[in-house]
């Protein structure tokens, strides 16, 4: 497998660098040399999630830290407005659901994102809420929100603003602290360029204010625990050593390149993507394009999956189809990570010639 | 750190096989490469679970596994009895307190393990009760449990038998269906020799059919959503995809070496490390001891972490303290998962000579 290329949106690829930190010597974690390891993750993550704020690892999916905002900063029948463009939005809703929370649920068509009126006016209906539920990037249509916009409406209220930010970090910009956001979550398996099995939580001050009042129940994600452990350099329970060990080179690799370069080279092979997407008159599927992922739709008569075999077959490049009502429809074209514009090229070439394959006439110009 | 010696009771040290897999190039798991690498792992998981029930793998630590084995199979008031001779025991009876169940605690004194006749008695108390919670190798004291005959006297009735075996499988002899456990829990980091980052739970039918009934919230942790994403060789959310494949290699490897063969290395290398000790005139501080982990008292005026720490700085060997009470009481050193006799021997020869610096005077002919 090691000549295909994943643009996928998550799992990434994962560097050389980070691949070799994941297969160290096992060493084991109530020692000194894990805590400084700790203590410097700690640290580069508050760097790359631009917070000051604690940055809590899990050993996870990054759902498992979704839900671990809802269970540890909320009680049953608290009301929260859920904005969802798509199935991670709704995935967001639903967990809040699952645990007895009041969810008002705010719903876009799939390629459609929210502006941040919308939020003021949901939160003007609803004085009481306690929680505004968003999305950075929206994997499943590659929707971006304006999170830095949409947390200017939030911070005004007392209703905390939580950002799944899973795909979109390290991707799209993203400013914790400058922008007010109250609770960031993330995963390790995109912009992290890790393999999955981490995830994260960032608390400012008003949400960790939440932490003590939540009353639902909740074990091995404990925010109250995490906290407390973390001013130690520990953690409540075994943490994922590997995976962390990884993380450490990842935060090193994204603070050497320079977060503000990172974005822009995502940004700068984003625009590459869509600019020959748009010279091939297929449509860009989000109105309001993310810049980890960029979902290309279909033209008539060609379905997604072909043109994905086709990438991988011949090309050894991994990209994929829509979600759901999506699937078939879509190709997300995804660029996040340790993505090089040299690898968005490859997957560019693959894409042009799946599509002429499956008999989509390219325009002269563009290959 | 790669000179050290893990003897710690997990995580262990980690063969350079399965490292090697930990850092292969990174796949995308909604593809048939993973399926069927998932399905290979599934299969093998029942070999040395040794059931052929469904093997579930989560991204978390054990802690997660134990969490999701009451909120799946449990409801709130429901009477369960727990069992704890130790740190581990009783984590399992807080997390079932934690979600409102109610709890009837069994306490062992620390060195003591549960007869099976002292369950039998407890259900025939309380004929009500849904659940018993037990631990296969109780980590915090060294004590093993009778599972087969704590089996025996379970399953007449219609509470469900749940045992913690996160660090006795794969050490302490354990067979699931053919002693007629209905639950079993795990993690990755202990016999399996992974690194911590995945735990297991493995459903019989007279579990499995709980599983529609248990009203607890929850998402992450879904055994319906999982079981039915196994039957499709899927997973409800990403799996950590690293750890994944490092578990096809520790499961090759216990297979190749036979899952006999490993129980009885184990045998003989607690054998080994308990006579030692005896001939040290130290004492062995569990009454019913577990072939994972040998927990060794300390003489008068010598503590732990004084040996400990010099185990570690001159011969690179790291063993575990007590916790919590039994901190600077014992020693714990480990020789579970990938443990040789020549391991335990280098372990050994640390442990006796940091006695010998701390004073101790080591009878002669035990050198």
């Amino acid at each position: 497998m090691s000549d295909f290329l994943l643009l996928t949106p998550g799992p990434t690829g994962v560097p050389q660098r980070i691949l070799k930190a994941l297969s160290l010597p096992m060493i084991h974690h109530r020692t000194k040399e894990y805590q400084a390891i700790l203590e410097r993750v700690n640290a580069n993550l508050g760097k790359v999630f631009l917070t000051r704020h604690p940055v809590m690892t899990f050993a996870s999916s990054g759902t498992g830290a979704m839900e671990a905002s809802i269970t540890n900063l909320f009680s049953q029948g608290d009301l929260v407005l859920s904005f969802s463009a798509g199935k991670w939005g709704e995935r967001y809703r639903d967990i809040a659901r699952a645990h007895g929370l009041q969810v008002k649920s705010y719903e876009k068509k799939y390629a459609e994102a929210f502006e941040a009126q919308e939020i003021a006016q949901a939160l003007e209906d609803h004085p009481n809420a306690k929680g505004v539920l968003t999305t950075l990037c929206e994997t499943s249509t590659a929707v971006a929100h304006p999170i830095q916009e949409i947390a200017k409406v939030t911070r005004l209220g007392r209703a905390i603003l939580l950002v799944d930010a899973i795909s979109g970090l390290g991707c799209d910009i993203f400013k914790m602290d400058e922008w007010g956001v109250d609770v960031t979550v993330c995963g390790s398996q995109k912009g992290l360029m890790l393999p999955p099995g981490l995830s994260f939580v960032a608390l400012n001050e008003r949400a960790q204010a939440l932490v003590p009042k939540s009353v639902l129940p909740k074990y091995y994600f404990n925010f109250a625990q995490t906290l407390k452990a973390m001013a130690k350099n520990d953690t409540p329970f075994t943490p994922a050593i590997s995976l962390v060990r990884g993380l450490e080179e990842a935060l090193f690799m994204i603070l050497e390149e320079g977060l503000e370069n990172v974005w822009n080279r995502h940004a700068r092979i984003a625009h590459f993507v869509r600019s020959k997407a748009a010279q091939m008159n297929l449509q860009i599927f989000a109105q309001s394009p993310s810049n980890a992922v960029t979902a290309i739709g279909m033209p008539g008569g060609i379905v997604s999956k072909d043109v994905i075999k086709h990438m991988r077959d011949a090309h050894q490049v991994v990209m994929a189809d829509g979600q759901g009502e999506l699937q078939g429809k879509i190709v997300r074209f995804a660029h996040m990570g340790c993505c090089t514009m040299k690898d968005a090229e490859r997957g560019m070439h693959a894409f042009q010639d799946a599509l002429a394959k499956a008999g989509y006439e390219i325009p002269t110009g563009v290959l």
